[in-house]
């Protein structure tokens, strides 16, 4: 293996101070590693993971390690690496290729060294290391055991493959087990996105027309934040019954032409491509800000803005102003790519945590039954979903209720009625 | 068939005037009432509809019977029937055995007098139709093309009949499609019953600890709208991930032992019995109210609260007075039954159109498909179910993106990536 | 003194029972009327009570009876008259001139019978006893200790009156004490509007437009309610800078004309006249529901609609169609008075409690200091309103923090800084 | 005067493109300033403020540069200068006295160099110029026009001040403008403390119990923007008016004491001294955040803090740990300095925007009407407060209902009734 590609190691310290605190606010995942260090259920596993590069990432990682296995290390995206932690987490003895602000040459050239480990588990956020075996490497799908993803936008893809009946080797859909879908896209997804935000632009939710594309998980937690944020939130979406529900909980729902003049800030979470396009551009009001916090930069149609403009200029840092011809200046964040990550520290680690352990116990299922399983997309067991939701409550310290054993029976009778 | 059993014929004007009202505010159902009417497709099709006998009820029927099918209805529950509703669909020619204030013995008398026509489809809401022919008239069955179920409380029942290998003809469960359980139970339940408690009790929901049993679609809406009306709403689970969901969505989650001290007011929707049992009484303050809007008086134990109790008075209508022992004073709303039908109108009309939509579209697929289907439980198709939110859609006059066939493309592709 | 003028005396056990379940939830008016049965402060006081004949209204005279006061009771509004009240009221010994269904001669005919018994203190819910002693009855005026009003409505009345030196005697403004206007105005209105508005019509608040006229405390509690249905709201207001704290709020913010297409509901509570006029009534979509909940049935020009339309029907009880010549239809609720005494049951007690301790605690101010009152609007003393909410939170059960002497101390010193 | 004190001279470049950026979202401040330019009222005018140094404060002074005054200018806390901002002011010819991280001593060393331009306007946000003056500097007094202070928390310094008869010259509490108050108070805090404890702690806010001490504007606004972002929010508070309302509006109340063993986060904002103590801290959970959003770091009893722990550590950037003698570690955010300007940015410019412009109103005021003052604390006359409002509705393109002639003399009548 090449020697790591990060950018300062010195930087280790400070992603180790924010790792253990990451770590403090991950006490399921943690559950999993004691487990893990006890069982050693990942000896001989190889795992390329090609993650956003954070504090939770970090942890997940070291869960990994815990139970016996050997990690090389990529980044999800181009703006998204912490380089404090990818300097930790060389530290620790991982392969690392990640540094924030790579082009995108440099990070399919990092997917492929990362490749260099001859993975036997693949962990994704948003199926890049997938799609590159499947391009590229197509010898390494041999002695793969199953790969795991852990977002919308990567499931979508994946879909695509495995209906066309070219998927090489088995995928769990983790971003579909109900403890991460719910919760880190909705409440993660949600919150981070605002954060994201107001870092950049320190903008006001009062009273503010905020126009959400996509009411998914992540499109439904983002209104329903900035909602409760004094915003007055439009909703823009192409399925009948997200649309309805949309319209049910008190938002307005208009295709985005008719958003397009009202929004003073855009934000698209589809997991499609080009949903702000010219043709919206070019009735925004002066001073729209304008982003995303979908997996890929390409809900925004960045070449038509650069069409339309007759001068760029970086405002500050993750503000790109765009004059256009009639004057009116569109604010561009984060190039376009996921807001959340590139100005603020992605989800919060709780959140991270569910995902997370989900992923950590879907290795170990893959571990286990890979060999047995088909190439195709399956989703997480309801048993590790639902151990998920109890460890965390557990850690919460919630009590929950339970059923009574009449109360059981009566659930799996028919007899009783009126 | 024998006359109609119903409170008084001299009701019907005032029946029809609601009907009509109701009528005006269900667009979907209309459109489709346009259709059958054209059309014919239930034409010699015969259907025992087992229903909460309100004016939205009547407006599905009266939508069958255009399309040719012949009707015999019953009431659901003993408390739900409207009878000046009842008595406008005798004088539309229905066979009508229902009135408010039924005790049991004659509510499944009614419901054995509605057999009579020797149906071919079966509508229930709360499955005693079902049961009723499973139990005593297995006969009837042979000629069954199929039912449709409308509750969760019902589909309950139905899985378990199938899953014991009993059931005797293929059910529709028309609960769970998406237009109907996510927008009837959720926003349907979680207003009506706010309704029925002011109704009954003029209660405050400022200030209080409003505690709700269950957090399906039914609870979600009940603890969003008593905390939109101003109430600290805790929430009773089993299942741990709804009740981490509850937790994230700010309530408090707690066993019903640990909420039963502190409740102002106790509402159940869990679908199974026993909710509310003697020890939780025991713990309860002075004042308590407690009432049901799940489909079935079991959720709590009456039988408990009349054993604690010295002294029961009737304080106004459906509100009953439980004197304890120490002197502690419990209210019971409704006789336990649901508090959305008993003291108010059940759900408002515009939802019920989107329930009874799917009602509509099942019995027509059931006439059409009924002879070449298992004798199982059966999903509403997607595509009934995304008619049923276009069609609500168009009614609102909202208008909805549309995805352009580049984006269509990128959906069912896997290859670009970051 | 004449007879009394109800109803039904044979209402009066219903009555009776009903008074009583409020008395149980007005715990502070409760604890003022212990402590006036033993001292006795309103020997001597004639009090006449222009009110909403209600089960609360019954306990606030109660209460001053059992302090010593000769009470004669008559509605405030003749749609708001709860005749079973009117009875048991009439069987406790007070004079009563009041029945639902009034016209405005009877009204005022109501008014001069219960000024027969020569008052020292007025009670007003919207000023008319007071106009009507300053318009015909002048020589009533000599013997006035004080008068208190009730409403927003009626304060304005009141300091017009004032403002043109014109006020004959003393008034306590008991609408602006804070734990009347921000408790009563907001959550009572908030909460009950809406009550009446689903007896009137089963109206799905979910998804609809939601126009209300006027943001000061009761459109605040209105239209946060109308959200936390699931409304999309709509406020229009006058004063600037409650406009901008509606939208900062998140409400859309408009004139109404350009809401009056755009509503599904209009709800007026501005305490002005003609809010809702010809030119938006033009305007409005087929089936758009119109009310009011403002003191006085003037917020909207019936005139108007009455002059627009070409035939009016009624639906059912409270509601009212109006056929527009190009066939839209408007439906005017409760004959545009206030929809939450008309179609339901007004504020609940528990609000009614604050408010009418203020009435009581206020009387027995009037009664100790009146001849030392120069004629003018008061203000209701702080130490009574900070009485009634410590009274409030005892009854509720919930402490609250207290001052350690340092942070007293700090909090009255100007030394300590950075 | 000396010679500017700031950080480095060479950030004036950053410090101006994020100024520019602000002032694209002052646009109120900014027709002002287009006035004062044209209009130059304030010439001849020394003053100094003692402001927190950011990118507003620099729109607000470069405004009262245009009109004519003579600026000097130190920071109001020692955590909240932004160094940029600093250099950009000295770079616009401003005297500047001001760095992040002084500590109380430079602090007031800066204030006195402040103090040296002789100024006759002083403009404070926590008061502590003016009490420097009323110490030690009492001769400065005599040239005094008058002075603003922005905070609750000031303004109750000076009206101590005033009730002892020691004030010695004209305040205007701009503070107290309702379009100061009821905004930057509510909407600024509520969103910016939010944000300042994302930035030091990526805390997730779903799930998590945050208590908030106080519930005056502040508190209201940071215990409903904690509710919307998914929390379950506990309120203290000492006075039973606005207890109570915290209760409506559904949250817990309760005392200090009981909150502290169920917090995750407390965040105090009552401009008290002491509100979270040693008998507080002894009760806390491990791993429990606190933090400060009031002006002074006196909320929180540090030294106890200090007192009870065995071993202090900085975790990261705002975030120090202190570790308890049980093992318990508590975390204190900002040595509990005001958490929105320490880890964020302050207030959003939308918000800063009408409180300065209300501050740049009133400095006029002062200045055109200083001499005919009394020795008093003012409020911001109500022309200028409608004013504000009515220019920042302007700004957001937001147009509002006006009262027609005849709702205007409706309004000044007291005849009409029922």
């Amino acid at each position: 293996m090449q020697k790591n590609v990060i950018k300062d190691p010195g930087l280790a310290e400070e992603g180790e101070k924010r790792i253990e605190w990451a770590r403090r606010h991950m006490p399921v995942l943690q559950k999993i590693k004691d487990e893990y260090e006890k069982e050693k259920p990942l000896e001989g596993v190889r795992v390329v993971a090609c993650l956003h590069v954070t504090v939770e990432t970090a942890n997940l990682l070291t869960t990994l390690v815990a139970g016996g296995a050997e990690i090389s290390v990529t980044g999800s995206n181009p703006l998204s690496t912490q380089d404090d932690v990818a300097a930790a987490l060389a530290n620790r003895g991982m392969h690392v290729y990640a540094f924030y602000g790579e082009n995108d040459a440099k990070y399919y050239e990092c997917i492929e060294k990362a490749l260099d480990i001859k993975p036997n588990v693949t962990l994704d956020d948003g199926a890049d290391t997938i799609a590159t075996i499947h391009k590229d490497k197509r010898d390494l799908a041999d002695e793969m055991l199953g790969g795991c993803e852990e977002t919308t936008t990567g499931v979508i893809r994946l879909k695509a493959l495995a209906d066309q009946g070219e998927l090489l080797y088995p995928v769990m859909a983790v971003n579909d087990a109900e403890t991460k879908m719910m919760f880190d896209n909705r409440y993660g997804t949600g919150q981070s996105t605002l954060h994201g935000i107001m870092n950049a632009t320190n903008f006001l939710f009062a009273g503010k027309n905020v126009v959400v594309g996509g009411y998914g998980w992540c499109g439904r937690g983002l209104a329903n934040r900035a909602r409760g944020m004094g915003s007055n939130v439009i909703v823009v979406e192409v399925e009948p019954r997200k649309a309805l529900e949309a319209a049910m909980d008190g938002f307005r729902v208009m295709p985005m032409i008719k958003a397009a003049p009202l929004g003073d800030l855009f934000v698209t979470v589809t997991g499609d491509i080009s949903v702000i396009r010219k043709e919206h551009m070019d009735l925004m009001k002066d001073q729209t800000i304008i982003c995303n916090s979908g997996h890929f930069n390409v809900e925004i149609d960045i070449k038509a803005l650069e069409d339309l403009s007759v001068k760029t200029t970086e405002i500050q840092k993750d503000v790109v102003e765009y004059k256009m011809k009639d004057g009116r200046r569109l604010y561009l964040l984060a190039e376009g790519r996921l807001i959340n990550l590139a100005s603020a520290y992605g989800h919060p680690p709780e959140v991270m945590d569910m995902s997370f352990a989900n992923q950590a116990l879907s290795v170990r299922y893959i571990a286990e039954n890979g060999p047995s399983l088909e190439k195709k997309v399956y989703s997480v067991p309801a048993e590790i979903d639902q151990r998920v939701a109890r460890l965390k409550l557990e850690a919460m310290e919630i009590e929950i209720e339970t059923l009574t054993p009449e109360q059981y029976e009566y659930l799996h009778s028919w007899q009783i009625g009126t």
